[in-house]
């Protein structure tokens, strides 16, 4: 089965989910700075997510570059990602409206959570085809920071209850984290290619 | 006429309906439990579209994959499901809102069906084209699940007139049938690269 | 050149303009038949304008078929194409509301001109590109039915103040003619690989 | 690292950003040209905004198509890209609704200006991986155009102030700069394909 499909379905996916958050961004009612205060919250938590989604298509991408098969497995944990994902979209703007009050902020932080899971799913489902040999299994490594961030979520959920700044300055943590370049996969291929030399 | 391009608006089209359906999710008014609440049943019928547009998309995927050649006809038979997909995003919007009555729960179940119906054509358009000696026409075989599924959604029709449960009972349990693992497509797959080894 | 990337642009832009307009269908205040009844002008309305949507994209995959290069003028041609596409939405947003106000019916036949004119101008964009014996040149021929839609387009404008659903009527006229099967392309495909044999 | 996918998720994220345009474009509560005047200031700037997102598009396009290589930091260049075009969305329709307030049009400025850093942080990215001597390079040339409408952009800014139809006017020169077929890339590859015969 070849992963062509699954790769643009999953971009059509996060590239809607990624854009429509935008649409929480609800046209002020005034002309002046006064009308765009209420907005700013709403944006920050837009450019939050804006950055997580953005980091779970470069990882998708690196994932599936190194990935040689698919099954119908595969394609369902991979449904099931997305689906969590399209639940930040919903909770970013929830957020957004109340950036200050611990249920949104810990719903923001289940919804997170719940995709990191996902993600370990759909990793774990493929690395049962690839194999541990495979290039996606030696680009893993024991994956730190993928358990780091579902560490980080968990304790982030107690937390939002005693201050919703707290929480959220954990999720910005995380997708820093992630940002700082991560070039395993890069990393090993670059190796690989200079060893078949 | 190569397949590429029938693939990737489906693959364009699917992507939006499953994501623009989170839109229907709006966000709340308060921040505390209360408000969440009313979105509870808005949630469910959300969950359920998306599992169900989730299996068009990879019985799409598994269907074109072993479809060689296609025509004018399969493309207006592909856009014709299409439309009773894209149909899907507004019944799942009014029955969230009103999850205990007939008509709405009524009104989803025909929408599923008519969409059945027209992968059901889409199908045949397919085999006339492939030819009772193809792939697809061993991989199908006399498409059980099909026909029980159709016919489910018929029994449906009248049961949501006695209790809306009753056939959103009916509509979850055609779900879960088609998420068990359909697996023939795969395994016919498998059988012939044995045999032609 | 490569017309890949116009393609898959183009796919994404009509995928998206062809579901968003389903946003256009409310959800009804109501469980009843009478809170569904209002959406009903809309219902087709969308109806119509899927078709037409459809229409173009089936044919945007026969044309760009027999295409071999490109360059920035077709670009140009197609996003201006694109553009009046877009405002299809709008309209049919507003004649779903009006549905017989002689204005929107009149407007909407506007856009309809509009995007067919595009087509044209994107036709011979390519056909100059192209040249007069290239498999494109023979299979348009000498494009009645683009002719006709243009001229019936232009005579629904004044009717469409006389009484808007003569124009609908108009309009749903050219949707059907296109939609009885133009073979012109596929046919001229067969007898050319036919002749090649 | 293969650029498929880059160029996939581009097309997508512009393909919605460009639609969803359109969505602000509401539609009137009246059925004649009363009630579609208002509607004008948000039709001009959808139409600046539209021809805008398609100019990024096209070198989008054009710049990758000479771009052999890519890694994760063009990704990241390319979504902060992305980002700024997704904020288009949102000034389209503040400046639409607020046509000669100073401060939409101010910010609608900086929002192109961002965007159009952001285009050259991803030139510049590519170019160093890509090397002085690539065609990409050669293409680009001293960027006269680019340089020029950064300076643009930012002499809006104040101008904004002054009349928002000056900093307006601005904006739409930029675009028909742009506009004026841009055919650095496209002769750039004729002379070398004519070179290499």
């Amino acid at each position: 089965m070849s992963k062509g499909r699954l790769e643009a379905f999953s971009d059509g996916v996060i590239a809607i989910l990624i854009t429509i958050m935008v649409l929480e961004l609800k046209v002020p009612s005034g002309s002046d700075w006064a009308a765009l205060r209420p907005i700013l919250p709403t944006f920050l938590t837009y450019v939050l997510s804006f950055v997580v989604i953005g980091i779970y298509w470069t990882n998708h991408h690196h994932m599936l570059h190194v990935t040689e098969r698919i099954n119908g497995k595969i394609l369902w944990a991979n449904l099931h990602l997305l689906f969590w994902l399209s639940l930040v979209t919903f909770v970013t703007g929830w957020l957004g409206e109340n950036i200050s009050a611990p249920l949104p902020a810990a719903v923001y932080g289940i919804v997170l959570l719940l995709a990191a899971l996902a993600w370990k799913i759909l990793q774990n489902a493929i690395l049962a085809l690839e194999g541990p040999e495979s290039k996606l299994a030696a680009a893993i490594g024991d994956d730190v920071k993928g358990n780091v961030s579902l560490m980080l979520y968990i304790a982030a959920l107690p937390l939002a209850f005693v201050r919703a700044w707290i929480a959220e300055a954990i999720y910005a943590a995380v997708a820093l984290m992630w940002l700082v370049p991560d070039r395993r996969i890069e990393r090993h291929e670059k190796h690989s290619s200079v060893r078949s030399r």
